[in-house]
């Protein structure tokens, strides 16, 4: 296993305490697991909560700082926080406005979430959840309930962590996070397995000549192994799965290539060119955009591709400033 | 040969095409290879030139923004850009104030650089280079005019940069980025090796535990091949190294954990955590730090950390804004 890490069951605290220590400047430790933005509670704001296994920088605590989320909690790589740090999130950035979980729709969030948000009630937080589920290839859209949330967390993130810099009250910041997460479509493409440090042996295997289309941030199965080809192909097959699932022609778009850890950048703006070629045939205008490493899963060579469909509100939103310890546009 | 490419002899064209079109908030294009700020020239502002080989985003052309470069040359993936695109880079952010060139000291790029600025000269332009050798591992402290330029440009291009955009003459530039660049040193470390798309096989052979302590951005070799151990004893003896070119302690500095290409963030804070020890240890006191990917070399995975010696002048221009294509902070 070749990685810079002491004992691998040391690798967590070890990336949080430097994860803490690089990004001082914008937010501090509440916890063990559990860090707030400098600031928090701000008071009259709503607090955005967010988090979920490691592994995946900049999701989740990345995303702490103005104009996103207020809070995030750490779990161990690939699984859930426990209830504990997400309850000392939320007290961290509850100003008396309430506050937003929102994570991806994995079962074991979903139960630490759920348990926070139980014992954060009865502490007298309002606290609401959105569950994110953009991930088309991870269940059919009559089954969407089940969908996973990937790389398009990112654009509901920042939709809901815009309107709450606002200083929107809680129902409004529900309403636009529901509205961004329903509006977000994502499909991912995986061309290596990545190595879970506590397992010491990657994930799953993958032929010499094969990818997964559709392949999950931990390594859930896609919809299709096949032969590795033109990428341009590829990308029109992933844009197909995604038209095919939200009628994204005709209007505007956020789009995001997000980079799986271990894609170099050059390889991203292959893709973006050929994301951007298609939008320009299909009709559909991108008014936002965003070629980096949004969600990722270690070093996991792969790519996903995400659009949100925009409404006036949400196009005006991501224009707004934005400075998180690993996303920052003025 | 596992990436998202076409034909790897159009990866640069394509991979350029898409960093224009999702970049177009930013720069525009100026010629095949070569990019500058939308604004450019700036009436009265130095213009500054970097550029280099692809395959190192966010180096070069990633630094073009306000606050860093004014215009970027693209080289073929690890080969210098040709005279032609460093001409037009000129050409388009001299506002009559002057260009600097900023490039790493590698042969094809001084010997292209060169050719470009005898042309830029002869057609009227005042043309002035400072040549980056940051690497302390690719030759020994009294052969430093033959060490490459590595993850440290960063911090030289966002010193001189901020000191353009500041309005200064064409000579206080040259000379901080002399300052900024001498007062700056690099070591890498490689895991793996990384394949050139036009080459498809690994550029060398590592064993599966073994690394390359000093490794350069292009493979070039290092100064020691290594068991893999626990990072800290790899980190205390990288910082080793810096500290024996340079007395650091007792300093502010800048320091920078850049990833490789192919190392998950995770990794590169539990780097972070480590060095933050040592300076805390060695009374080094960290003015400005920076985590991520700076200067790469495709999907490789490592590190290196990069020590700038800053002076009050240095620790200002560093806390003022700067908006690249892939590097931005309020």
């Amino acid at each position: 296993m070749k990685k810079l890490i002491n004992d691998p069951f040391d690798m967590v605290e070890e990336m949080v305490d430097g994860f803490i220590s690089a990004n001082d400047d914008i937010i501090r430790r509440v916890g063990r697991r559990s860090i707030a933005r400098l600031a928090s509670p701000i008071p009259g704001k709503v607090g955005i909560v967010v988090g979920g296994g490691s592994g995946h920088l900049p999701a989740f605590a990345g995303y702490v700082g103005s104009g996103m989320a207020d809070a995030a909690a750490f779990g161990n790589v690939f699984a859930s926080p426990p209830a504990k740090p997400i309850i000392e999130a939320t007290q961290a950035c509850d100003s008396g406005a309430g506050v937003l979980y929102l994570y991806g729709n994995y079962a074991g969030d979903c139960l630490n979430f759920d348990k926070a948000q139980d014992r954060c009630r009865e502490m007298g937080h309002q606290v609401q959840t959105v569950v994110l589920n953009d991930d088309v290839a991870s269940a059919p859209p009559e089954d969407k309930h089940r969908r996973r949330g990937i790389g398009g967390l990112f654009w509901v993130f920042r939709i809901a962590g815009a309107k709450a810099e606002e200083g929107a009250p809680l129902d409004a910041v529900v309403e636009i996070a529901h509205r961004a997460n329903s509006s977000t479509r994502t499909i991912g493409v995986g061309l290596t397995s990545c190595t879970v440090p506590a397992n010491g042996h990657p994930t799953f295997d993958l032929g010499d000549d094969e990818l997964e289309l559709g392949l999950g941030i931990h390594g859930e199965p896609g919809m299709e192994r096949k032969k590795i080809g033109p990428v341009d192909d590829l990308i029109e097959e992933m844009f197909a799965v995604l038209l095919g699932d939200v009628e994204f022609r005709g209007h505007e778009v956020a789009l995001s290539v997000n980079g799986m850890g271990g894609t170099p950048a050059e390889e991203l703006y292959v893709v973006y060119r050929k994301a951007k070629e298609i939008c320009d045939r299909e009709g559909i205008t991108i008014r936002h955009k965003m070629v980096g490493e949004l969600v990722t899963a270690l070093e996991m060579a792969g790519a996903s591709i995400s659009l949100t469909l925009l409404d006036d509100e949400m196009n005006t939103l991501l224009g707004t400033p934005v400075n998180t310890c690993m996303y920052k546009k003025p």
